[in-house]
């Protein structure tokens, strides 16, 4: 480690400052960046290193002034006030700022072909139903039927049978079954299995936007620059199949607002897809279905190899 | 504000991905930095931008993994769980990497000739006893006793009278009053006034080294990556007198292990001063003193100016 400066010495009793090398602000980084010199674990090292670096890069390029800085310790220290079992507040900081986005494209490249993936969020809960072909994902009433169907397909074009698609969305009060305690726990989720031919169908209900919760932290900041708290309607999805890669989805609806700008920055050109109308004495109309309804069709392409991505963050479900 | 990529169209129903154009990272820094454009605060547009700028920057650098960023949300986490009335681990994670030092440095750029600053700590409590000149702060005993003196100055050499020294300190048992239930309020601090020709002294003890709070996530990263929770010896003080800049630094103990490795950043060269030994029959001895004792020499010198530090940091004393 070193001294913050080494290139003159201290002169005991002389007056301060006389004649000195002042320390200036790059020095300072130095005796940062050197601290680590020790660190045996290398990668350890480049993360620390590389973070000190860049967040006193911030800190110089903007000049960052004292109270701004208390007022970062003020938004960190009320981030973690609210955090909690239920509410993960830092992971929003991280949804908000693209950061969680950036990671997920940087530990998930995929080749061209594949379905890309998106965002978890922080609705998913492990252990859904296993639904049949075509079964119903409401337990209740929650919006207008959409029947969600198409292929799960490998990078040649060829079917997938016995993929898991794990469905889960909010229905029309804007919640997830997770968030409202009316709600069966079994509401608007499920697991579906593909079919010989990798066809997989399911009834949900069509998704509509809703906002992060924007009463902390977070919600001031998006307030105070002008941005909106709001995610367009999106149906998640997470499809599994033995000797493909995992992939982490949306289906968004093409003809939501927002998705030009997603609070969370989840949306990719090839996601969205049209939720088309259907009438109610539409011939192809599903079983137990009454009235208007809409269909969408989208197909989900898995690129070969081995599941490289956690599914489950134990900081979202926790 | 900008989709996460605009080149293409969605196509709705095709084969998700074929032919398509893929999101890369950098379109997903591009998309958050231009969330903010609707700021209406240039200053905190300014903030969100380069702050988005250099975290996106230090992911894509390091190729952080989800597991990396994983753990990072859980340091957060735990940082905010362990922060209380009492303890502020987030100012510690920001003294620890050295931001605490930049931001004086950035915000505090002190003429040539005028005494350093440094850092702050956590341990300052506003509202010391007033004491007379050479009056002792030790209200128990606390180490060895260390006579303190000299005078604070103006740029051109000349005493400032009537400037308040107000000092604090911790005793051999590395403990500051406010850190020790049992310890009188006001023992080991005070503010003294230089006399009409600038001269100071008062009686304190020789400062021994201490740990900064090691038990939490801070203390975790210094253990990991090789470095030690060490403080070096010193005096805190902040000196203040009408017209001039107020200061607020440190004496360390020149001989003090440590002051090449201070692990929050805040040795300066020209802060450190010889503790002078002094025998138990030297005639200089102070009033009160018995047996061993050293001496100090410490000028301090103001620039000229207003006050344009906040003394009191609300987020460590609150």
């Amino acid at each position: 480690m070193r001294p913050v400066r080494s290139r003159s010495s201290p002169r005991p009793g002389s007056v301060a400052g006389t004649n000195e090398t002042r320390t200036q602000p790059a020095d300072i980084t130095s005796a940062a960046i050197a601290s680590f010199e020790g660190c045996s674990d290398a990668r350890l090292q480049e993360l620390a290193q590389t973070l000190v670096r860049h967040l006193h890069a911030f800190a110089v390029e903007v000049g960052l002034t004292q109270e701004e800085w208390e007022a970062g310790v003020g938004i960190l220290t009320a981030t973690g006030q609210i955090t909690d079992e239920r509410r993960q507040e830092f992971i929003l900081w991280s949804d908000s700022l693209g950061l969680s986005m950036l990671v997920d494209a940087l530990a998930n490249p995929l080749p061209a072909g594949a379905t890309e993936s998106t965002v978890l969020g922080p609705f998913y809960v492990p252990g859904a139903p296993e639904r049949a072909y075509g079964e119903n994902m409401a337990e209740e009433p929650a919006g207008t039927p959409a029947w969600v169907y198409g292929r799960v397909l490998d990078l040649d074009g060829h079917g997938i049978a016995a993929a898991e698609l794990d469905v889960w969305q909010n229905g029309d009060d804007r919640l997830y079954a997770v968030q409202s305690p009316e709600a069966p726990e079994e509401h608007l989720r499920g697991r579906f299995r593909t079919r010989g031919d990798g066809s997989y169908a399911f009834l949900a209900v069509r998704p509509v936007p809703y906002t992060i919760p924007d009463d902390g932290p977070v919600g001031a900041m998006l307030d105070a620059t002008g941005r909106h708290p709001w995610r367009p309607a999106h149906i998640h999805m997470i499809v599994r199949a033995p000797g493909h890669r995992t992939v982490v989805t949306h289906i968004f609806d093409a003809a939501s607002g927002y998705l030009d700008s997603d609070a969370v920055f989840a949306v990719k050109p090839s996601l969205p897809r049209e939720f088309v109308p259907r009438a109610a004495d539409d011939p192809e109309r599903p079983d137990g279905v009454e009235g208007a309804w809409c269909s969408v069709e989208n197909d989900l392409v898995l690129a070969p190899g081995e599941d490289a991505r956690l599914v489950v963050d134990p900081g979202r479900t926790a």
